[in-house]
């Protein structure tokens, strides 16, 4: 059976609080989502403001393949918003719930159906396609909640939607919830939230129940505890249940969620199933050697089938099996005395609470195998200068081959001023070029680690490098200068 | 019915790849975990390392009140150094589908068996309770599964526990499946893992299905997409499903939850139900309106049953209703036509991509009714050095109601250098706490703009301030004294 998607990231999704995107961010969303095979998009909730009706105009004049719709209440103007905006659908919210009627709206069950009903005649006689959605479905009266859905039937609405607004659900109920809506006449819709953590669980539920549409946000974002995740419930459709497919490019998944993420804001947790950053990355023996011998033993589908890559991450944890992958996949040759000393150091440094990252293991090694490190390029001094009144300067004294280099620069920043100063000092040697460079959010104290990644280029060669301190310029000096050595050395071993 | 709880944040949690945690960082969590009513403590894996031996056996050192436990592998090893470490018992997972038994232990089922039972024997000889455990129990043969259950009964294990090791169970295949365990005679644990977004789902599914113990995690963190989360089962039993009930005191879940993330560095996504920052939080007009109603129009359960707090966040959505609530909040006086300007001033910033934050509005708002803005604390100069010779160090001449304050601070870094020198500058001025300091994930180049966004807390009042510029210091500065000067406006209106 074919499950339709409707993709509300760009309005529940944008109602995460603290989650503004311009009118540019929300149009690249929607391409994307519309290349992810999204079948409908609701782009946002027109009557919002100005700006909002900018974006969605700008998203429904792209010729994109997804049905592109508004958000609006049972009022007019909010159609007319819409309409202006060109939209080809509304999703049309009517609180159906006694206490959403009488607390919120102070109204009467009469009052409302006659509004909802008059908004939606209005909607349809102006061409747009109607979701009638019932807010609060799941503590409405179900006699009432039928009776609004038959009147909407009886007017023409297209499909009809129930919202478990407040996540109150649980498998087995949204099960029976929805099987007593899926025998009315048009496709029903299920939109679940996660307040209890079984937005996904319930969306599955109404969907073996006869929904043939769920709604749902990329990385499941949105106000409070957010709603059902896109990704999850796509997945499990794909891999748990049997006789629902979507139109969702699933390998598409993991670099959607991560647009998503940077252009809200709205970072993820390592753990977020399917797209965190950790949802195929592992660190135990047990679980490492699992996983060399047989992927499937500690991983249920291939990170692959959605975009991602697996990894391995080294701490006290690790296993004997997994750290020798690693230290075979770095080409390293060592005996079974070293290997120990190597495994020890790893351990050792794990038990301090510290994570041990490539260039930590990089470095046990050297110091192990007695590698001497003959880096091109060294850094003998760095001074900064910076403050409100004081233009941020940088001074640099590097060695490069025996020869002292003296350079300085100004920037708009004192991390721009030494990096300025650094490409000034180097170059005469090679012509490199920055291509990124990122900074992980910082959260927590001004004394935390921050973790500097950047990309440099020589030629056609790009390599990435990374540094964590609790300075962000010696961090991104430190990044840049052990990526140039790098650069160097495999372009001096071609 | 009595569920009990075993909590694994210390063995499963701390598998979370980039995890590891020192050993008083694992009694203090042990002790907020006793404190919360855990039944069994899961404290770790005693093969692991030395400094995980001593990690456990500072916890069984201390009285609580929580069953001590330690994972150990069928080996007699993994037992010694369980009781090495005082534990009164041991989770000992014997893995048991054929694709662990072929590929990851390369032995036969009867080796697998006789070694699992010689093991729990051993265990239970030394005075161990012993928890039974098949690993990857959900992709086994099920008659061979309960006949190492039942192998284990007959030599007195203590409990069963079936995992879903790649979290591939629903809820409905969930229920069949422990429905056929939960009938042999001894207590049958659950434990879930959340590959696919379903690990709470499964998990209370398992428990209709008569498990009467289940394994979970603080904020789900574990290997992978971690683990069933303590707190979204617990609150789900407690509010969505009758004749459930544990130990755990509900209203503590959001400090412990606060804890784990600071002491294991994995942090939340703001929308992760129950404890993350946004669990509470309400932006949109619609539903700030509803929540000043009456809260239960938006919010399942009240943020203070798990020891929480409701924000309302101002950005694009909001309604004219919630920032009347947050201009009266702030005492603001305002006639008709200055609210309409700060409400459209409120909306265009939204559109422009911004979050509006407590400053941001204070900002609006003092331009709008023309209030003298006139901050207590004035920055006049701040100067930095710093390097990678030179230890970062700051000064910074503040003017404070007509005095002129000189202080230096150094630091970790320079940031740190300058918000110590300010905090030095402001001691006798107030109590000020930084209480969170973000940068957002910064991308681009050296000259990227950076946002700053920082908390800071005076008594029992928090407000949140924010600053863009190029500059990391300036930004961190600016935020800080402009979150200051906000905070004691606050509190002299008091």
């Amino acid at each position: 059976m074919k499950i339709n998607v409707l993709d509300t990231t760009l309005r529940d999704g944008e109602q995460t609080p603290g989650v503004s995107l311009t009118s540019s961010e929300k149009l690249r969303i929607a391409s994307k989502l519309d290349e992810l095979g999204v079948n409908i998009i609701e782009a946002g909730s027109a009557i919002t403001s100005k700006g909002e009706r900018i974006a969605i105009k700008t998203i429904t004049s792209e010729d994109l393949n997804a049905e592109i719709c508004s958000f609006t209440r049972t009022i007019k103007g909010d159609v007319d918003a819409a309409l202006e905006c060109d939209v080809d659908s509304i999703h049309l919210v009517v609180p159906t719930s006694n206490l959403h009627i009488e607390q919120k709206l102070k109204k009467t069950k009469e009052e409302v159906l006659n509004q909802a009903i008059e908004t939606a005649q209005y909607a349809i006689d102006h061409g747009l396609k109607v979701e009638l959605s019932a807010e609060d479905a799941t503590r409405t009266d179900m006699d009432f909640l039928i009776k609004v859905f038959e009147e909407g039937i009886s007017i023409g609405v297209d499909r009809l939607c129930a919202c478990d607004t407040v996540g109150i659900l649980t498998p087995d109920k949204s099960y029976d919830f929805y099987s007593k809506l899926s025998t009315l006449d048009v496709p029903l819709s299920v939109h679940c939230h996660n307040d209890f953590g079984l937005a996904v669980a319930n969306t599955l539920s109404a969907i073996k129940a006869g929904a043939s549409q769920f709604h749902s946000t990329i990385n499941g974002i949105g106000e409070r505890a957010g709603n059902a995740s896109l990704e999850e419930v796509v997945v499990s459709l794909d891999n748990l249940y049997n006789d629902y497919q979507t139109d969702i490019k699933i390998n598409q998944l993991y670099s959607v969620s991560r647009m998503v993420a940077r252009l809200t804001g709205v970072y993820l947790q390592p753990n977020k199933a399917i797209v965190g950053e950790n949802a195929f990355a592992h660190e135990s023996g047990i679980h490492a050697d699992g996983i060399i011998k047989n992927s499937s033993t500690y991983e249920p589908i291939t990170p692959e089938t959605v975009g991602h890559k697996r990894k391995f991450v080294l701490g006290k944890h690790i296993g004997s099996k997994g750290l020798k992958q690693r230290l075979d996949d770095s080409k390293f040759n060592y005996t079974q005395v070293q290997f120990n000393e190597i495994f020890n150091k790893v351990k050792y440094l794990g038990d301090l609470g510290k994570c041990v990252t490539d260039v930590d293991l990089q470095a046990i090694a050297d110091e192990v195998l007695e590698i001497e490190k003959n880096d091109k390029i060294k850094l003998e001094e760095l001074s900064i200068v910076s403050g409100n009144k004081v233009i941020p300067t940088a001074s640099i004294k590097l060695k490069i081959e025996d020869k002292d280099i003296l350079e300085a620069s100004v920037g708009v920043g004192p991390v721009d001023a030494a990096i300025g100063a650094v490409k000034k000092g180097i170059a005469d040697v090679a012509d490199i070029e920055l291509e990124e460079y990122h900074v992980d959010a910082i959260t927590g104290g001004t004394n935390a680690l921050i973790d500097v990644i950047l990309k440099l280029r020589l030629g056609d060669k790009i390599i990435s490098a990374r540094s964590t301190q609790p300075d962000i310029i010696n961090a991104s000096v430190d990044a840049y200068l052990s990526g140039v050595n790098r650069l160097l050395e495999v372009d001096s071993n071609d």
